[in-house]
């Protein structure tokens, strides 16, 4: 029996510790293949520095031009790979684990990769709700780090991303007509998949997200989306909370 | 035996008439279907009171907020549909004529919807010189409606788009790495085919815009462009060339 693979991610308050979209991708790939793997908490003022000391690739460039790391990593003790980022870690995971449960059937790879590139894309307009939303839920010990770097980054203080009013409301708007897009996606391909009949790294990718939601949204308002468009995602969520994606 | 389906598109000069990236795309899935059609010639200028003419569907809105037409629109006499851009077009050729090879195999329309967005972005930063060689070869009775409306909306003259030099290097340097981009989807897949070794509608997107480039930017351009990539366009547009794409 292999050793369980190592998740890195960032934790929030509460029961349940996991809270990142692209984290619970990872989660959802690890679990529908059926490999074992248990989380690591970084807080987000610790990864750069957690993950230079495990040797894992940077994603980016901060604007400085300095190396910049970001979460998911996994670390793989079966064969000492480390790897950085959602999709490079679903390939990585397809290609070492021949025997599991394809993510990438009939030579959809390049095609989910653009997928990802326009779900990532069309949930942008939504990031002021996750901005938010996060910033209720992290640590404690992480919030000053998260608002320092976010400000900085968004050009505003958190309190003025998303504030209740007409601001917000347009921001779940813009939260419908996305997911919109996703349910015309479903639409298009005549099942209950984004590949028809057919289970890919594309329905992990939404649920992922989806599963993401519902705690970043939970209560009464995770109630309402899960009713838009005809009940798809609660009927998604139930999906991917079938899978032990909480390890 | 079923009439002709009509192909609108736009002409250029030159014993060969087509022109258009998106134009190439509808011939090719039509070639690729062993559907019947004729080309009918429709000079920009003409396009919007041809097209409400025959009842065809705005594809946007200008800028004033008045419909907006574009080609390419088939006209199909066997059913009496007219359809306006060429994603629906392939959508309509798929359902429509479900007994000719398959364009969206294995449950792939969706992944393929996203695919084309991300192709159409990713080809932008090749639009100054798509432009420009455009202006060197549309009908001369076109030219004035093209420079009028194309200096509008970009904002400059046509001669100052990609002028000889080192502003048009860097665009031939965008075009190398937008060509990059494609290349890593073929070597994603495994085969070459965008799906590995099964054919679809992606390869057609892929296949159209490379014709297109083969006669925007024939002679010794396209000599040198032809062996980029390990030679990839240059053997993707012999297999475009393999079907009677121009009639």
């Amino acid at each position: 029996m292999s050793q369980p693979i190592i998740l890195y991610d960032i934790p929030r308050t509460g029961p349940v510790k996991a809270l990142s979209g692209n984290m619970f991708k990872v989660r959802y790939t690890l679990a529908y293949k059926g490999l074992a793997f248990k989380s690591v908490w970084v807080e987000s003022q610790d990864i750069e520095e957690r993950m230079k000391a495990i040797g894992a690739k940077p994603t980016g460039l901060k604007p400085d031009g300095s190396d910049f790391y970001t979460l998911p990593v996994i670390q793989d003790p079966s064969t000492g790979a480390i790897v950085s980022d959602s999709f490079t870690i679903a390939e990585y995971l397809e290609e070492t684990y021949p025997s599991t449960p394809t993510i990438f059937p009939h030579g959809s790879q390049a095609l989910i990769s653009t997928f990802d590139s326009t779900f990532m894309q069309g949930i942008r307009p939504m990031f002021p709700l996750v901005l938010t939303a996060v910033h209720a839920r992290i640590l404690p010990t992480n919030v000053p780090y998260f608002r320092q770097s976010t400000e900085m980054r968004v050009g505003m203080t958190l309190e003025e991303i998303s504030p209740e009013g007409p601001k917000r409301e347009q921001h779940w708007k813009n939260a419908k007509d996305f997911l919109g897009v996703i349910d015309g996606w479903y639409s298009k391909s005549d099942g209950e998949r984004i590949m028809g009949d057919t289970f890919s790294y594309a329905d992990i990718i939404v649920g992922g997200w989806i599963r993401c939601f519902s705690g970043l949204f939970e209560g009464e308002k995770w109630e309402e989306i899960s009713t838009w468009h005809g009940g798809r995602w609660g009927r998604l969520l139930e999906e991917v909370n079938k899978y032990p994606i909480l390890a």
